[in-house]
């Protein structure tokens, strides 16, 4: 791993540089040959000799920079801090929302700051086959590291739109029932969804934000039986989306 | 803050010396305000001006050592990096489980090992009013300081307790329906649930150990409709849940 791939690697830990080349790393075993199967373009890839050792059919049918690096080269240069045995180079996607294409349902992210709660929700809308995501611009960066690894292989599966989402739900036709997770609204054991919706989940702290109230056609919550004040908000999202696809399947 | 008090908090970042103390540490403004409002015993609060300013009442009334001391201080010898106003030494509960006392319904955990985990499985059983978690000898320590933070609090109202599985299995009354969180098995979404029940979660990556099946009664399922192998423990756990408190209410 030569020096120019060192800093480069190193520099796509950060938004800025992410941007600017229109890259992005992936890190680990299951992630990345996850990434092998889908259509993201992946432009070098660095593993250790047991990766090599392990996979040598996917090796020699993938067609970009490869090599073979040591263990302390892919800790120097990457995120993680261990069981690392590799590390794709690969090209961010366009952040063009595909309004016709959106289905039965979409999630709208109002600024889940937390790289490891959008991860996590990631995960949780490829388990429910929910395809897309809508992003306000002050949500964690999909192609963060963090989000990536916390996704475990979903990030393929799931596509995430940045937004602001004024403007989306300007656009959305109105047959899409816009669903708010609030603290106080209608119980969900009890709430009939319909399709097509979308369903808003709110920053960690503040919830939804008040701006955006005024799209919400029902204000729906989870309700509690104890003392804990509130769910996480990657937790909140899984009751939802289980909720919704107990009564409408894809 | 003496060095003794400092020499003791540091070390009681260890289980070894939690036990050897009887003690354990809660850090973070919210975790030591629902601390002081619960049944355990504090030993010693080192806090911030700040947080002396904030709560004065609380403090005028609590019978333990006290002192203000600096941000330096709690972050060089607490667990967090940053964000602390106050730290509390408090007493270990004794870990007898009251099997008469386990109502409606009990969370098993066999080795969730993730202390993140284990504070956001606590955090959903406070929300669902689920009062008791019997654990596997191997799951994460309640008193590891990073199980305590990510409870937010719940850790003061959901009782946890250690034992082997096995035993507790043997013991459990016949009336108990165990019911076991499995890849495959009956959809959670038809499954009617039964008081009262134990819930048996399994490790992070293996699930539930094999010599524990025969324990359960009914091996259950949370439906996939997408690509992603699996759920987060917390965030299955939280399925769970909910779908028991759809069908009966503490």
């Amino acid at each position: 791993m030569n020096k120019n791939w060192q800093k480069l690697i190193r520099s796509l830990q950060l938004k800025k540089f992410r941007k600017k080349e229109g890259l992005f790393i992936v890190e680990g075993r299951k992630n990345v040959l996850e990434l092998l199967n889908s259509d993201f373009q992946t432009e070098a890839l660095f593993y250790t000799k047991e990766f090599a050792e392990e996979n040598p059919k996917r090796l020699s049918f993938l067609k970009c920079m490869q090599e073979e690096t040591s263990i302390t080269n892919l800790e120097r240069n990457g995120s993680l801090k261990s069981n690392n045995q590799v590390i794709a180079v690969v090209k961010t996607r366009d952040n063009q929302l595909d309004l016709p294409g959106l289905t039965e349902v979409t999630l709208v992210l109002d600024d889940v700051r937390d790289p490891g709660n959008l991860g996590t929700i990631i995960r949780i809308a490829d388990w429910y086959g929910i395809k897309n995501i809508v992003c306000s611009p002050e949500t964690a960066d999909f192609y963060n590291p963090k989000v990536i690894l916390a996704s475990m292989g979903s990030f393929t599966r799931v596509k995430l739109f940045y937004q602001h989402l004024d403007l989306f739900f300007d656009q959305l036709p109105k047959k899409f029932e816009t669903i708010g997770a609030f603290m106080e609204g209608k119980n969900i054991h009890d709430y009939a969804f319909n399709s097509p919706s979308v369903i808003v989940l709110g920053n960690e702290s503040r919830g939804i934000n008040p701006d955006l109230e005024k799209y919400v056609n029902e204000r729906v919550s989870i309700p509690s039986f104890g003392g804990a004040e509130s769910l996480n908000v990657g937790v909140a999202t899984a009751i939802f989306c289980d909720h919704f696809r107990r009564q409408i399947k894809p």
